[in-house]
């Protein structure tokens, strides 16, 4: 595992600073509760799958601003030096509650609420937002590229068109988290230990005199690891070339694992690539795709019948492309013992600090989920909330990426097909309790 | 300034070393060259800036691979370690030509060209295609938005919600790049130099017992850089209580610069707002506001005559929203000495080494671009091109980022302004010279 590089706490907008600042000015010190949640804002997402959860226990367990940081700020003409020393000695003290990794939750229901002096808890807002938002968006497009899928085996294939290097990183740890398979993206297999795979470009192809040429030095090469690309000139005279190729192969005791189409009728050529592979007696060489793949293609070229084993899913995923950032926010929901309420309008917030209680049916299909009070009990709904930071301290082990994956898959064998409907809006309850509605009468 | 950590040579697609791998093993050495640039794709995209060439200066002269990274390719079980140990000494020893960021470019110009071993030019492309896509991307919808604006100041705000923290480190450079002034990213503004802005959140205004009282603390901490947001309960009593606070700082000598609108209709509130300071006395207190903002709603308040000074830009622009990736593509376009091209429908490629030649006019007004060989001249028109890397070494210090900003504003002007339609699409012409076209045929 390699060490993941810190944000810093520079990684803010300025405004946080200023506030910290004028709250340090005026002492003002009290402890302060923020919510972490997604508002309604798309009709295409249905559920969310919570991600970036590790990161943020990193960062926070790590807050401190170096040397470095302090002589920057000093140049911006902005701060007084007693502000300065004390934000040497600042370190994260507050506590965290939050949803794991991987947990499917719906909009308004928070991600993660933070308690902490207000200076703490206000410096943390920007780097929050950035990371659970991005992370959470991306693990959500991938879910519905996994039921879109349908079985069939998804690979990240995104890092040359995703939005910076940091993104391309996370959109493959975001991506496994939520079904996919493994990733194109080297640095991410080494860094998250997530399986890479690949196939070859068409460049290599050019750089023979002839495909037939260009597969056979490939297979040479990784007699036992090799997927040649089928449509740099033909894609059916590219799958015979593959064939011949695989049965020399074969005869050497080597495997084919598959071929890639890259442009075209999918579902159509997929079924004549089918045909050409099989009549050579090539049953085990897989087929896979790639191309402009997302939910929606997916579930189009499968409804189509395509023989299609396994899907490379690039750029529209890796940005998300149909809905490329989410509406979440961070708000003081309490402040020096008051609960705290914004009312304008659109933008409301329920003040008090919460939990989120699911109910399931005796099967553990999700029913409903009721948004309360941090302290309520609710015989038959289950807390999703979890403490996972006490006094600035982590409570307990990051849990492996592959345990995330699975509890992923076993909340989303949960939830009912009708909310994964990647075309249609079907809202899945979510209600307030009523103890916390009776606080926002109140606050 | 901060050093910027290198991508490393494993920031990568693995076919990318699988092919250099099958290279090796087949001894394919040979010199290619690759030509990175964007396909025609959204009619919303008349002209893309240039950015993001500093890193990959930056990236290559300091390509290695590291002991630790060796190791992990190792761990994949798929290379052999004659591979590995050529690796080990593998440096960049290419040429590279390229467009200078800032430089106003269009739809198929190259705007990288690499000439390099094969397995060199290769192994850089996901890099490459990742590193100048999305900051060009950036830079294109920033110089939209710079267009739009009119002359009035931008500043970016998109760090909560951009794509990962890569991404808000280059938001912040890609947008100051096309002729933004500032950005709230305040490690940006210490990597790079950038001004720093902000102003306040509305939990601010939330921890005090009333707005004034906020306005007022903040005041006492920066009376000389605040910017107050009024609109946390309502929007015109905010201005009142801005106006208030605004005379006391006055009588003491300081100087609001301004007040924040966050909601609400942009351009009747701004007009209310300007009437109640102008009313106070106020002139010369400044009226910012966030909110949504991307090219289009700032070209809306003002063709509605709003009484805006400067505008925060956050998310739309940040992500790209109308448009978050770019077709950008890295082809070999020639190899051991022989032009290679691509001939798959919608995908053609062209054969050759390349240079752009610009056109223009008496005024310096650009008329059309020829892309033409690199060893042609033409007369009439200036090569956009430079040469910036040879022998892996490069040519020149880094421009400052300011200098680079100058670039783009002076292109920008030059530019006829029905090219810079941010609705309709005019395509700006780009005609192939007649040995380019030659040179397919025989290709």
């Amino acid at each position: 595992m390699t060490t993941v590089h810190r944000a810093g706490p520079l990684f803010t907008d300025l405004y946080e600073l200023t506030m910290a600042a004028s709250y340090y000015a005026n002492r003002v010190f009290a402890p302060a509760t923020f919510s972490l949640y997604i508002r309604p804002y798309r009709a295409e997402r249905n559920f969310f799958v919570a991600a970036g959860l590790e990161q943020v226990l990193d960062e926070l367990a790590s807050f401190r601003f170096s040397a470095q940081d302090l002589n920057y700020l000093q140049t911006t003409g902005r701060f007084a030096a007693d502000f300065l020393a004390y934000l040497t000695q600042l370190r994260f003290s507050g506590q965290v509650y939050a949803l794991p990794e991987g947990t499917i939750f719906f909009a308004d229901e928070p991600v993660i609420e933070i308690t902490a002096p207000i200076i703490e808890a206000q410096l943390l807002e920007t780097f929050l937002l950035n990371t659970v938002g991005f992370q959470t968006m991306i693990a959500s497009k991938a879910a519905r590229c996994f039921h879109a899928a349908a079985g069939r085996p998804l690979i990240d294939f995104s890092l040359r068109r995703t939005q910076g290097r940091d993104a391309g990183i996370k959109v493959a740890r975001s991506t496994f988290l939520a079904g996919f398979e493994g990733t194109s993206n080297v640095l991410a297999g080494k860094i998250y230990g997530i399986p890479v795979s690949g196939t070859m470009a068409h460049s290599y192809i050019s750089a023979f005199d002839s495909e037939l040429e260009a597969f056979a030095a490939y297979a040479d090469t990784f007699p036992n690891h090799s997927i040649f690309l089928i449509d740099t000139y033909n894609t059916l005279a590219g799958a015979q070339n593959a064939a011949a190729v695989a049965k020399e192969m074969k005869q050497r005791g080597q495997a084919l694992i598959g071929v890639r189409l890259d442009s075209g009728d999918m579902a159509g050529l997929s079924r004549k690539v089918r045909k050409i592979l099989d009549d050579a007696g090539l049953h085990a060489v897989k087929i896979f795709a790639s191309s402009g793949f997302d939910e929606f293609k997916i579930a189009k070229v499968v409804s189509q019948g395509a023989r299609i084993d396994a899907f490379g899913v690039g750029t529209k995923v890796g940005v998300s492309a149909d809905a490329p950032y989410v509406d979440i926010v961070y708000k003081m929901v309490r402040f020096n013992k008051r609960n705290v309420r914004k009312l304008s309008p659109g933008k409301s917030t329920l003040a008090g600090e919460k939990q989120v209680f699911r109910k399931s049916d005796r099967e553990g299909r999700y029913l409903e989920d009721i948004i309360g009070l941090r302290n309520e009990s609710m015989q038959d709904g289950r807390p999703l909330l979890e403490k996972v930071m006490a006094d600035g301290k982590i409570l307990r082990a990051h849990p492996a990426l592959q345990a995330v994956q699975e509890r992923f898959k076993k909340n989303f064998s949960s939830l009912d097909d009708r909310y994964k409907s990647i075309e249609d809006h079907i809202a899945y309850p979510v209600k307030l309790s009523r103890r916390l509605q009776e606080l926002q009468k109140t606050s």
